[in-house]
């Protein structure tokens, strides 16, 4: 180690720990007017949001809530999350944000696992908590969120509901310094295979991940994602990663917050239009869903730019986007990295062509965000050329990466290797450090003694102007390993067979873009895809049910 | 103390310091080809920037220098100097930003205290390092630094020229991780009285400010200083707070820059208009050569955007700006604070208004920006109304404040008090958080019991169309205790008297913007108002000429 001149962490004032409370302070202050909506109960402004704030901690300080405990949050995504996200952590505690997507075996797992002391759930909820709430341990108490006048009926016994509770808090809290690595938040991954995994970050980490989103990003003029003339909705949910972590840029930075309740599709384009909504954030299937809609049609929709990841962004989709004005960017993470890695970056080149030549560079992983480290290497840990074919395992540095999974240490020895997050996809890098993710480690074809990707075929497939959606999994096969299989649902009303795909395949393979080995002999016409909670497509499902 | 639940700084990788090193990442990353250009000796790319930071590592290695040593550097505004702001610091070593417009006493002075190893030092400072050389204690080791084919000839004994020794050196160093808190930079203020006082800055401090300006105040859409189609020049001097801090910044983002060498406003103001340049930052005098060039009344400076900070940012001077289609914005901040404490915030309100009334807007000190704590307070400590008008000294909390004076720990105590940076400003905060320096606490103006703002009176002057410049200090006066004196300069070919001025500032006074006793009874006509080192007025010399 180096011996350099070191400052040591001195009582003196000096020493500024970085805590979630620090990014509340700058939005009210540049715009204490500005307004944060809620879809069901109206709007406020960020003045009152931080008064919100204040009475939250005392109504939770009141309910028992101590620093170091874990305080549970079950809702759709409102205003009240965002409430949730700020004075949960800046008094201590440890927000864990539910995926109620899970089954509600799932959830009790999550809660004793998380060992929740406090939970806020929704009515929409509550039949779920009141069916398994003998199998919950840790739960001291319960605070009832609602969206209409009267709460809805329940046999739990609650501390009472949230507006309630807030009214008859007091507005000031003195939230106090701690050290910055505390641990702020905590969440599910929602794996295909065994129980959920827990990851969590601290509040250093998210004031860093916050700064690096804000800002370092914001910057660059071919992705205006926030700026202070910005109108932000989530459009993943609250519970996933934080919504991306944007919810706290959006705060600091003072923008215009939409929060849409429960994702109806219908309703999203109205919030869209009636609010003008510029940016937003989502997985392939809410965007698919959007673009399904009939208010689409009449909907001017060439203000709105959308990160999209969770699943690769197909040409297919991007495309469509584009064509009711919709401009689509690439952002990679996961919920091991708190989640941005990298975005598309569109190079001045790039703007000047027409949108239809700028999908290639929209649907790439993009080029690493700032402070942040990418590498793809191969089985034993040591980079592949950086050419734009060879593949290789995508590993992460950064400074907002989970230290491991709660309470499973031994999983965090796969997690982390050789100084390294390890992500379990495979990418390829261009000599400009573009990364592209090919596939899954799990999910790649392995066919011939080729490694084929699953997302290739995919995003071939689904340029077919007949095809809605499509998934291509690898099926045992004697003579090669594996061969690719895919599930395909068509878009209203057309109705094509196997030859057609198969015809416009074909006409890749003639353009030198795939190999002939790459047309799959299998595949099926079916309604719906199978995903996973957080909307993935469900690889192992599909696999399962193919082997079956 | 919160018992939160804290992470222990494990030896896995997930604790990822916060290290200069981090900031030359993206930029290359993003924009390998973007240039950097040096007046003086043409251009190269951001991937040769990143081959000569290596180089530099290893000729300073070379040289002798390990972490915790300390380099000097003396030099004009070069991309050599980028290269240090990364090399020096990611060695381990710490930066000293040498003031090359102190006394050559003050130089040895700093030098000796900074206790300097080794020292860059560019041709045009060899005649000061020789006249003093008897008198420097410290250093071991004397790099070249010129602009010329032929290095200039020297009495020194020096270890080679920079760019011979970069020749020589091997393009690759492994440079190392080590502890956050360690320090990265130094440099000395330049008080009016006493010895310069020495600052330091650690890497975390700088990554955290390098974050906070390029990310967050970047998203503002009413001053888009760095953005990646940005063309950004210094005009704050590379040794004054590191450029304000903004090449770390830029370099992250990937930004094109002009190094301008000296500053010689012609050359400046061709430079602007051949590069196309966006932003720069400097003082209010900077901008005033350069407004006073031939050269600038056939520029087309409507693209150019100039953060304005040091001293005050004058009505008069932002008008004369406007005129030029130049747009100005106060920054706020000082050597101890790294410097960002606050910007001028533009409402989407004030920028539908006509630039010249948006002035009174761009000339306030500004909102504080995100993460950043500012407070106006009374001898006592405690907060002042934010009223507009209460005047308190100005307090501050960062994670980029210096921890104290180096090898002072007495002169921390004053810096420090009660948990804030005490800045030695006077200011009135409005409703709405936006500052108004009034003046330094020394130089405000005790009259008749009342406090009268020098800056203020310096504002009104300047706004009389033959005023070039101005400077107001207070006078002993047996009755009042102090009364106001004006130093004044005129622009060419004006001749105006003191009855001129009086009767403009009756006209503020009929207003009701001043008090009666706000006219100084006494003034004199200058051709050019003191300044320190840095270009500020110097109001203790000019009290000290006038009570002679």
């Amino acid at each position: 180690m180096a011996q350099t001149r070191v400052l040591q962490p001195a009582d003196n004032a000096y020493q500024y720990p970085l805590l979630i409370k620090r990014l509340l302070m700058s939005g009210p202050r540049y715009n204490p007017d500005q307004q944060i909506v809620d879809s069901n109960r109206g709007s406020y402004s960020y003045r009152e949001l931080v008064e919100r704030i204040h009475r939250l901690a005392n109504a939770l300080t009141e309910a028992g809530v101590q620093a170091g405990d874990t305080v549970a949050v079950m809702d759709w995504d409102t205003p009240r999350y965002l409430e949730c996200f700020f004075a949960v952590p800046m008094i201590g505690a440890v927000l864990h944000t539910v995926n109620v997507r899970l089954s509600p075996d799932q959830i009790v797992y999550t809660m004793n696992h998380a060992e929740d002391d406090v939970v806020l759930v929704h009515d929409d909820f509550l039949p779920i908590i009141e069916g398994v709430k003998s199998d919950i341990e840790t739960v001291k108490t319960w605070i009832q969120l609602t969206d209409n006048d009267q709460p809805g009926q329940t046999s739990l016994d609650t501390a009472g509901e949230y507006e309630a509770l807030l009214a008859g808090a007091d507005d000031h809290f003195d939230f106090p310094d701690f050290d910055e690595n505390s641990v702020a938040t905590t969440f599910y991954t929602t794996g295909t295979t065994g129980n959920p995994k827990g990851v969590y970050f601290s509040h250093r980490q998210l004031v860093l991940h916050t700064l690096a989103i804000s800002g370092a990003v914001a910057a660059f003029d071919e992705m205006p994602l926030l700026r202070s003339s910005s109108v932000y909705m989530p459009l993943t949910p609250m519970f996933h990663v934080h919504a991306w972590g944007v919810p706290y840029a959006a705060t600091m930075l003072g923008v215009k917050q939409i929060y849409p309740g429960r994702y109806e599709p219908e309703l999203l384009v109205e919030l869209i239009r009636e609010h003008g909504v510029t940016f937003s954030h989502c997985v392939p299937t809410v965007m698919q869903l959007i673009l399904a809609t009939e208010g689409v049609k009449s909907a001017d929709l060439s203000n709105w730019h959308v990160l999209i990841g969770g699943s690769a962004l197909t040409r297919g989709l991007c495309k469509a986007g584009a064509e009711h004005g919709v401009r689509m960017y690439t952002g990679y993470g996961m919920s091991e990295t708190c989640p941005l890695l990298s975005t598309t970056h569109l190079k001045p080149e790039d703007l000047e062509l027409p949108p239809e030549q700028q999908i290639g560079q929209r649907v790439k992983t993009g080029i690493a965000v700032p402070m942040v480290e990418l590498e793809i290497v191969d089985p034993d840990g040591q980079p592949v050329p950086h050419d734009g074919e060879a593949k290789g395992e995508v590993v992460a540095r950064a400074p907002w990466l989970t230290e491991n999974y709660f309470k499973q240490p031994d999983k965090g020895e796969e997690l982390w290797q050789g100084g390294w997050l390890h992500t379990g996809d495979v990418a390829s890098m261009e000599p400009d450090n573009t990364l592209t993710i090919k596939d899954r480690i799990k999910d790649v074809i392995k066919t011939g003694g080729e490694w084929l990707s699953s997302l290739d075929l995919e995003n071939l497939i689904s340029q077919h102007p007949a095809v809605a959606a499509t998934a291509v999994v690898g099926v045992p096969d004697e003579k090669w390993g594996e061969r690719p299989y895919a599930l395909i649902t068509l878009k209203p009303d057309e109705n094509i067979g196997e030859d057609d795909i198969r015809e416009h395949l074909q006409g890749f393979v003639d353009r030198g873009d795939i190999n002939k080995w790459a047309i799959p002999e299998q595949m099926r016409f079916v309604e719906d895809i199978p995903k996973t909670s957080v909307g993935k497509i469900n690889k192992k499902l599909i696999r399962d049910q193919i082997n079956d």
